[in-house]
């Protein structure tokens, strides 16, 4: 079986606060989980401050060479919002208000309620997409295969089911980890092998500390289940002879 | 009172695991608060996979372009630990056994257990300088402005004050942060205006949801306390107009 070409993302996450330390970015692994199911590949992450050049700068060189692109802040209605016009540079297009997206606020709040700072959410690329957003009213909006979500982890991740349809993936990325009782150095040099013999298949080994357990988990990925069986047969034969004990985990 | 020349750093951090949503980094979160506290603002973030040739060009991009580098992950005893070569290959330095470090971990290991896995952790490149790690034995390195950190976020942070000597910050950013009851809607005008007026402070919006408060919180930032103040000041002074609430919050 031919394996298909990979289809690779780039996430950017826009924010002072992520730079700054006081927020953790919790929206790469969310993206990340929801890309792999729909076999795309998350190839790099940049995390870049509310700056309108810099933002300009990343998105046009990362949605340039990858084939999807997914923006996550600064679409809100303060004056360190500027994804969208700087989206509205990016792409040398009006910035504007989007006549859809002002209907759906307008009839989202309440008479009297849709004041200046929450029409600035509707400025927008010119012929931008919505993204409804299911969560707050507020939509993103995608140009061409650049994708702009909210910051916000519980909106963000409540906006990826209407998205599914719109990105075409290849086949989803299966993983499976087995976790063992060991240190990395026990394993190294027989996993080293492994991965030699299985050079299209990722392996990954992480040790983990906690709740007073501490041991290694491998982590075997592809989109193809045979390759990830295939590995994970010549792994369990070198735990086997070594004698090391598989933990659950999680 | 004139403001130093900004610091600025790059984190890079390096993982397939963080790629594939599998961990969430907090190293990002850590790295800039410490660095924050002695004058240093992180300008950038890449995440990047355990990629030879990806390591190297993203190194030799950001070293040339700001102050200081770190990375964090890719330093362990297995295959998928390549920092080391791959920061060798970014300064065309050797890789070669560390002597210094070789003598650290054959102490630190009862006889016998320092194999060859484990030797791994100290092949790096020539004459780079030891990050002291006083949680798990094996050190980090430094190549001019490159400090190369490990993936493992307590240890990580465990080595950050051994480093602290290295680093040369200007004077440390300061933050405030005035928590409101209010969406920011109400007062994102207002808050422009406060921005306008000071357009060498930092002011952020975050609205935040948790344990079913709804509200947002104001952050401003600069080395510079009495800019902070009078930011504070200004922004109280629309929020006392406006009638609304301040609340505690963390």
């Amino acid at each position: 079986m031919e394996d298909k070409k990979e289809i690779l993302a780039g996430i950017i996450i826009i924010g002072n606060e992520i730079l700054s330390g006081r927020t953790k970015d919790i929206n790469t692994s969310c993206l990340a989980l929801w890309l792999n199911s729909i076999g795309v590949k998350v190839a790099e992450v940049r995390v870049i401050p509310d700056n309108e050049d810099i933002i300009v700068n990343t998105v046009n060189t990362l949605r340039k060479k990858l084939n999807y692109i997914f923006t996550s802040g600064g679409i809100g209605p303060t004056h360190d919002d500027i994804t969208a016009q700087s989206i509205s540079k990016a792409f040398d297009l009006e910035y504007e208000i989007h006549k859809e997206g002002y209907k759906i606020l307008e009839s989202y709040y309440k008479p009297g309620e849709f004041n200046e700072g929450r029409q600035k959410m509707i400025w927008m690329p010119r012929n931008a997409k919505l993204i409804l957003n299911p969560s707050s009213g507020a939509p993103g909006f995608s140009v061409q295969n650049v994708y702009c979500l909210p910051g916000v982890p519980s909106i963000l991740k409540s906006m990826l089911g209407g998205l599914t349809n719109d990105i075409v993936g290849g086949d989803p990325i299966l993983s499976k980890t087995i976790s063992l009782n060991t240190v990395e150095s026990e394993i190294a040099s027989s996993l080293t092998k492994v991965q030699n013999n299985n050079e299209d298949v990722e392996i990954g080994s992480y040790p983990f500390f906690q709740a007073g357990k501490l041991g290694v988990s491998i982590v075997i990925r592809s989109p193809n289940q045979k390759k990830i069986d295939n590995c994970t047969a010549q792994i369990l034969s070198f735990v086997t002879k070594k004698n090391i004990q598989i933990v659950d985990r999680d």
